[in-house]
């Protein structure tokens, strides 16, 4: 794609012409960040581009006189060690803006493929891994409704070299540049081609690259602002009229299609055998197996820092609570994390549905633990009708995405739907509400829901059907017994991570 | 301090007895768990103590069968580098628990202190400074109501020693130990004496250490125990009750009083002079001169890590907004951040207020600008009646207090009061609702507030004169002239920099 740029000058006779136009595009920038606030339109733009192609003198154009509470701009350098211990889109995800705000990135999740690759950061694995990622990520951002703008300023090798060598002949800005600057220099041309081979297979229709020939540093502002306003205008007259907003794209598209992941056969719900039991003397000897085996698996996946996600899911009274606390006991509290998930806060409601669990994972060598997670998605807010249809069915394959992200930076995956009959769950509720210590586990809110029995269990069974991926399977857990759920969920724990560590 | 605690060892014919009190406590753990949670009484236990002291598994006792749900656990070890760019005590406040929910934290903000100064992490005069931070920072905590349950787990130095050659013998544990542990048992005295005087330096009325003998594990988890039980019951008592709250000390209290800053002497706004104003032309030259200036001194505070805080105050339609734009618009977008502060989300009412304001300071280099701030406290949570008064009294100490360990930190500190008087006021509104791209900057809550102008105008005199510290001035600003303003303001940003680069 690069070759299709061309450098631009601006001559002296367009010069007060292109000024003109460049105050009066920034005057319609305030305008329009108003209207994206009022019209809650999530704003990412990132800003790609060679080293010296003046990204950060470029962003303080852009915003020149946008209202700072609005926007965030993050310069995005190599990941920390902290970072490092997380998925690695997880610093990207940590940062998504509000509904209504700007997200400004200098350097973005390009740094860690492209550079990343020919710096020797990475392999070429990873690379290709990476870049899967990213157009899922970015379709992931705008199937949710956020206008993503990606710019990448593209400066020849020579116009590089000689912004390098000036930078370095100023005492105020010498330290901006390096060796290692002036040998990446020097090896222009392998990044060209890398830089290259990126662009076209990230140049998606949801997402495409919007290249801007930067030589000339006035041109470059123009054709920025001229991407900018186009696309938030655009966005803006979509969202006003109900309807999908596409960018248009400015080369030939790569046609990536969501991977169609292989899905495990699974029983219904119906078809579960709910009489299984344990008696007391069973319960004791097995809970001591197992717990001890999972103190020792928790020290080998602390030591090879392998992380460990644990979702529950069940139905009221199933006894979630009883059950995460017997595996929260065999673990050495500094290694895991418990995560209630309850109604989303306002901060949370106003990004993707997906932030608020990226946010909460723990670091890898630890367990997170999720007491009700990502699958509300397709449960409560199916049912209560709080996301529009369209949206919740594309939740399925977001889902399975996302573990799969999880699977890739080396988690173990566990998934719990808890089950109890209705009989039981009657029973339970009844003890609830006549146990006065039991009593804050029992709401109106869990009648209501005992009332939409069917719905839910039809709700469940298609979430078990379309998200048991290989790599993150469902277990149905026959919670009619206590016990026996509870042995059932730490031995599904002990199998899951032995088969990892193999 | 440390003489005084005898070690105990259980003999045998104790050791039936001692094995049904140890379950009898955990059961009663369980359920003042519950009462916690009710009562959302939030609690933070810190265990520090010698290495090999044994916190890990004390905590894991004495978690064993409490709700994973409602506590959390975190090892303090040496900070990250990016923990380093922050005010040391950051850390401690980002990971405070929400009412109702334990903290519980093996090796705590004293690690910091007595530990790094042994190995020469820290200097003398760091370490009494942050003595000092820690006498302020429990205080706040436990003012805020928070139960702050502090034990110190204490060996002897031959129980060290045996204890690390076990673990170096066994294969599986070996990686615990290492030579640099071998060489602090060498060094046992020298601990011995500098946490002796940390602990007597510490040891206040409102947060009391609990010094447990830990050579013999069984005893030791039965003190633990008994200690934390105790705390709470007495706790939960007293905020059934509604009285305050205090743990009685086993040793004599250092009688720590919170400084008296020096306050300088302010004006109140009725005595501002509200005729200030600019011409066009002078608003455009020195606009451009303080706006270069206050660049190039964003430079050398990034190269030379000073962290920046400024804080907007002032009337509504005071002209926040449009001044905070014109000091954004002269910095580089990557080294600032504007946070807005708005009425707080459930997860932040749920903690100390200062909470989210510490949450939201960017790391040295940077500047934070909040757009209403910590002052909320003593204004909106006053006239509202949000807030109990005698807590509301205590927030201008504890504000100077925060300020003045943003400014140990190497912060400079700038807070501005925007001064509009009432016709200016209800000419802005007027126009506001007047215009409609200004409609929604326009609320019935803002007609509301002007109502209470006389009282609100108290409340600020107030304000200002009991934080007016030498550290972190008030700056007042003439606002009716927005020019005049936006000069101002950046003027004294630059000055305070100017000031603190000398």
């Amino acid at each position: 794609m690069l070759e299709l740029v061309k450098q631009r000058k601006i001559t002296d006779e367009e010069s007060a012409e292109v000024e003109k136009e460049l105050t009066a595009m920034r005057e319609e920038m305030i305008e329009l960040a108003n209207a994206v606030k009022m019209a809650k339109l999530p704003v990412i733009i990132t800003i790609d581009g060679w080293s010296a192609a003046g990204k950060g003198s470029q962003i303080k154009h852009l915003i020149k006189y946008m209202d700072p509470r609005f926007f965030d701009v993050e310069s995005i350098r190599t990941p920390t060690p902290e970072e490092k211990r997380m998925p690695w889109l997880h610093r990207f995800w940590k940062r998504l803006p509000k509904k209504g705000e700007f997200l400004i990135l200098d350097g973005s999740w390009y740094r860690d493929t492209a550079k990343a690759l020919v710096s020797g950061e990475i392999d070429k694995d990873t690379y290709k891994q990476r870049i899967g990622d990213i157009n899922v990520f970015e379709r992931q951002l705008t199937d949710d409704g956020c206008l993503l703008i990606k710019l990448f300023l593209h400066i020849t090798g020579g116009e590089q070299k000689k912004r390098m060598d000036k930078l370095a002949a100023n005492p105020y800005t010498a330290w901006r540049v390096d060796g290692q600057d002036f040998a990446d220099n020097k090896a222009y041309d392998k990044f060209y081609k890398r830089y290259d081979k990126t662009l076209e297979r990230t140049n998606t229709a949801y997402a495409p690259w919007h290249i801007i020939p930067a030589n000339s540093r006035t041109a470059s502002r123009l054709e920025i602002l001229r991407v900018v306003t186009g696309s938030v205008k655009a966005a803006l007259d979509a969202k006003a009229k109900g309807e999908p907003f596409t960018e248009t794209a400015e080369f030939p598209v790569n046609d990536v299609r969501p991977e169609k992941f292989k899905l495990v056969k699974t029983k219904k719900l119906a078809e579960i055998d709910m009489d299984k039991s344990l008696t007391d003397k069973e319960y004791g000897e097995k809970l001591k197996k197992y717990q001890d085996r999972l103190f020792e698996l928790q020290n080998i996946c602390y030591q090879r820092k392998i992380p460990v996600v644990i979702a529950y899911e069940g139905w009221d009274a199933g006894g979630k609570g009883g059950n995460i606390k017997r595996v929260a006991a065999a673990l050495d509290p500094r290694g895991y994390e418990v995560k209630p998930i309850a109604a989303p806060e306002p901060s949370e409601l106003a990004r993707h549905y997906l932030w608020r669990f990226w946010n909460r994972l723990e670091k890898d060598g630890h367990f997170t633990i999720f007491d009700r997670t990502w699958y509300g998605r397709v449960m409560v807010e199916v049912l209560e009708k709080l996301t529009p249809p369209e949206r919740t069915e594309m939740a399925y394959q977001e889902i399975n995405e996302f573990e799969h992200m999880l699977t890739e930076w080396g988690a173990v995956v566990v998934k719990f739907w808890i089950n109890i009959d209705k009989d039981e769950q009657l029973r339970r509720f009844t003890e609830r509400q006549n146990t006065p210590s039991k009593q804050w586990k029992i709401t109106d809110e869990d009648w209501r829901n005992r009332e939409k029995w069917d719905d839910y269990e039809k709700a469940v069974d298609r979430m078990i059907e379309l998200t048991s991926t290989e790599f993150a399977l469902w277990t149905v857990i026959e919670g009619n017994d206590k016990k026996y759920a509870r042995i059932k969920a730490l031995k599904t724990i002990c199998r899951a991570i032995e088969e990892n560590i193999k």
